[in-house]
């Protein structure tokens, strides 16, 4: 049996980041604290690098996959022996798309995602959607699978993720007030409904004409939430546990009981 | 634009009827009282007329559509000026079907629907599942679906109604403890998402091995609950607003941002 995977949910750092020297070293800390803690993976929110409310600059400050940003995490990520998630701003010729990888212990690339589905007038306007729905990775006897934020809003892609395996779903995020109910009720019905851990992972403070809610948490699949951030700047930790899942998934038939023979409206 | 359509929950009657004279008794009261508040529309729960835990005599109870039972309700539509919908065992040949049916206040029958998704031990043995999964009609201006209990708890025939115009989705069920996340966090996800409204009516009180969790509830599609009964015998009453509807529609575009050209492991 796969012994549970202990998890770090990192949110900050609050407000409009000078640079990615001060997100850097703000990640750099949360590392330090989250492997302290016993966590092997770290996970940090949408567009973490840059911050979010960017504006046009977000074209400049889009970097490739295997840029500056990634080198600099992947030496945290070996420096302090944990996996790190993060969201960043990707530039792949002349494409600019709203990103997220996942590095290993060893400073490897594990994951790599592209947002699917876009919100709002900013992202609509800079950034080109992906065309890949689920993106996996194997970690420590984990099928991972990775959405970020308004993804997630969405029932279908993470019904996707669960038909495809994945146990535990990384979803970094810039959830703004006042949509509290996505963290509060969304997030936790979708891990219930199909039957899979999501770690959801915020921003919060204010940038522009955007406060975030923050509220990160780690929801499981028999419906409770296993740990809960606050409005501010937050680091949780949490066990993913496959045994609970195997049991969950066992009581709660979602997943076999569907009838996909009457849902041709859908795709 | 449409009127808000006044409507009424009736949670009822509590525990093993006695006969299908006592629901019908109990039928004749709560149309009396939401007629006297002015609702048009009166749900009441799963297997209404004969009660839900019936073991192997749900095979002698059924009866067909036009059966008795729905000539009785039809007399109670006439008499009080209200559409009434409730569930019932129904038998067509050698097949018997979880069941609901709506019935206008000029007596005439409105939608007819199979319960797609069965629950469970008991309604595995007895009941053939429906195939038809999306039933609708039009009700004083607003598109009405319908669907049972358990089909609610799965995201994607409430999105199927949502595609195909439903704005108020009617669901009778039998909803036992401890499932409580069902009604309190679902039910307002299932609203929210797919941008339509729930009425949701649950049965309430123990029935040999189950006991209801009551909590009926008219979720919205801007996230709030109109109404929310307790645990035991209610009836509440809200209304349904389509300007309401319109607005939250156009401020939470989830129906258009879908992607469905990489939803086709759904279906």
């Amino acid at each position: 049996m796969t012994p549970p995977l202990r998890i770090a949910l990192y949110q900050g750092p609050p407000g409009v980041p000078s640079s990615t020297g001060e997100t850097l070293g703000a990640l750099a800390g949360a590392a330090r604290r989250a492997a302290g803690a016993g966590a092997r993976l770290l996970l940090t929110n949408e567009l973490y690098l840059t911050g979010y409310a960017l504006g046009s600059d977000v074209v400049d400050r889009a970097e490739a996959a295997d840029g500056p940003g990634a080198a600099a995490v992947a030496a945290l990520a070996e420096e302090h022996g944990l996996a790190i998630g993060y969201g960043y701003p990707e530039r792949d010729g002349t494409a600019v798309y709203n990103s997220f990888q996942l590095i290993a212990p060893d400073g490897a690339r594990l994951a790599h995602y592209r947002k699917t589905h876009l919100f709002g007038d900013f992202e609509g306007a800079y950034f080109t959607p992906g065309d890949e729905a689920v993106v996996q990775a194997d970690f420590e006897g984990v099928r991972l699978g990775v959405l970020i934020c308004y993804d997630v809003e969405f029932p279908e892609p993470v019904r996707a993720h669960a038909l495809a395996g994945t146990e535990l779903l990384l979803v970094p995020t810039a959830l703004m007030r006042p949509y509290e109910i996505v963290p509060q009720t969304i997030v936790p019905a979708r891990a219930w409904e199909s039957q899979l851990y999501i770690a959801y992972a915020n921003r919060c403070g204010t940038e522009g004409e955007f406060t975030f809610a923050g509220l990160s948490a780690l929801a499981a699949p028999d419906g409770t939430v296993r740990a809960r951030a606050g409005a501010g700047e937050d680091l949780i930790i949490a066990d993913v546990d496959p045994a609970l899942l195997t049991a969950s998934r066992a009581e709660n038939t979602y997943l076999s009981d569907r009838r996909p023979e009457l849902y041709g409206a859908l795709g």
